[in-house]
């Protein structure tokens, strides 16, 4: 099964790839699997890709390989990958987009041997369609690895997502993070998770937080405990620190932009 | 074969419950088999998405399992359930978003159950993939109901949406019906049904109406049939009366809000 | 396998036409395979529909049936058509959607056909359902067309888009063209085709160009390549000239309607 993320939003760039995994897929007599996982990525915003392939991943069936696509740097040095984990395949540029993926062995793709396997010539603007649909179904179809890749050092795959830091200030326990992406109803995403937060504070208290302004925000269990309209924390649903509006959008509400930094303040 | 319909637009996750309707079918070896019946439901517009349901469905397959899922309650009291007519399921939230459905038995669903059964947690902000999703596959696995679920009166099925009005006043016949919902183009949705208006009114005549302000619409076959930027009335192919505009937003022309009475007045 | 376009972007309609699709497939014991290319052609916007279809058509497995659905005409004269080329079907109304497609035969739909052979309605409003859905399928299953429509002569099929002319005036080269569509980034695309530039440009050179306003672009390989915010011209994924901004939209910057003419300058 593939399993396709891009920023390709409704165009027909996502419908065009899905065409060519057919084809080679039907070639060798195997039905295409393909489910779109989103192509409602903000265009070029490659933190939030890395995002939902983390927190998406693992909801798909064991051997499922995702061809993840937001490609700014197309057509200039940047180079394809493979990750492999246990339980998964990873496709797509080196540029961060897999920064959260916990992955086993690295791929960096030769275009010259995919060009030739795939009978298919490369253009300068669309490598989801020239380089990346013909990998991903490589992949599906089990071929080896080294007749279209070379394996590199897992330092080499790029990362741009950094995690929170924890430290005691003045008798408080303060968390300092940064936002990494707001989804399409305004929910605010940060890179602190569930289990930094759990054992400082409970469902129903007020949290102290900065993100540009100071805020006061009550920690709730849900978005439907919240009032509506009320700007909300919570963890949510893949297991990170998020801020929310209850029927609104709490990126609108607080004017994020999207890299801010979010700084959390406990009493002791 | 299921059918999915959300508010969760261009978003992931729409994609996630897919990948774990995917997973859970494939452990029994029965290959996934899903149509995105649309996820452009206004956000939160629970109408909107009941009107969808109910003209939609009737062209699926005979045994299709139709996910329905637009849920600003979610993680709090209401409880998910799942209906069966002759042909089809149902299964989402207990909130109205079936309230045109043909129905003959429903079930409350039981999360514990459902949880344990499908061995996968559950979140309080996710239920469309740690609930909904795991029972349309035990559906479509044909597992039996007792085994997540409890047979529950159809009368604890919320309806949200009336049936319109017809009376005769001063040798008038006036119909009174409501706005149920405009779709993606602007056309305007009433509860008026085809065979309410067709004994009064006949393609080419003008019709008297008010939504807000008072209205004479010509009563057409077709959008075609109209002007450009016209606003007219005509049957539409749910069998629907439907205020649109041609190559226009009708919704915007008249600004409609989404909930309005609508009154239509024939003289005798 | 059916491949799909529309302007229903992101509404029930492309839903419902799936599902219509599945259950004639399956009462013939056919799976159904689907792919949509996309349904966000901008609502009514033909001569899109027909560049995207002819730069896809080709990248899908050969024997693919395309359902190509932009129709503002629906319910009125206009005929339903299906062309066939060596290697794929084309199906939809016959208002110059298929424009740009190099075809052997064409035949003109028979509405009465239709129903009686798939036992549905037809309404005036919504034939991607009642007329074309059908006959993909009928096509799909091999039905003989003759069955359901009447083979036409091939100058009967609408066409909306003009070549290049390309002439030498006072010792200079120049090419008018059009503008076909711009797509969802606002890249704008030309008639102009790749073989028509090469000869007289290279990558690195500065083009002389004039849409509306006097232009001088970069010539670039890639998107890449360019400066973020600047404009440049390139040829693009489907080997036609287009103007494009890193990272911006082309079509905003230059405030461009969708049919201009466009002039490039070549010295000698």
């Amino acid at each position: 099964m593939i399993v396709f993320l891009s920023d390709f939003q409704n165009s027909e760039y996502a419908g065009i790839v899905k065409g060519v995994i057919a084809r080679i897929l039907r070639k060798e007599n195997k039905k295409p699997e393909i489910i779109d996982l989103t192509h409602g990525i903000e265009r070029f915003n490659i933190k939030q890709a890395a995002y939902v392939l983390y927190s998406a991943h693992k909801f798909f069936p064991h051997g499922s390989v995702f061809l993840g696509v937001v490609d700014p740097g197309v057509g200039t040095e940047r180079k394809g990958i493979v990750l492999r984990s246990d339980e998964y395949y990873f496709i797509g540029p080196n540029n961060g987009i897999f920064s959260l993926i916990d992955f086993k062995h690295a791929y960096e793709i030769n275009e010259n041997k995919v060009a030739e396997l795939s009978g298919l010539g490369v253009s300068t603007t669309f490598h989801a369609r020239d380089i990346f649909a013909p990998v991903a179904c490589f992949v599906e179809l089990h071929i080896p690895m080294e007749r279209f890749s070379d394996e590199i050092s897992v330092d080499k795959v790029v990362k741009i997502i950094s995690e929170p830091v924890i430290k005691k200030e003045g008798g408080m326990h303060i968390i300092e993070g940064e936002i990494i992406a707001c989804d399409a109803f305004g929910n605010i995403i940060t890179n602190i998770k569930a289990r930094n937060i759990k054992k400082f504070a409970e469902f129903g208290k007020i949290i102290d937080l900065q993100i540009n302004e100071k805020l006061k925000l009550r920690f709730l269990p849900s978005y439907g405990y919240a009032k509506k309209g009320e700007v909300l924390c919570l963890i949510n649903s893949a297991e990170h620190f998020e801020i929310a509006c209850r029927e609104g959008s709490a990126k609108d509400m607080l004017k994020i932009k999207g890299e801010e930094k979010i700084i959390i303040t406990f009493e002791k």
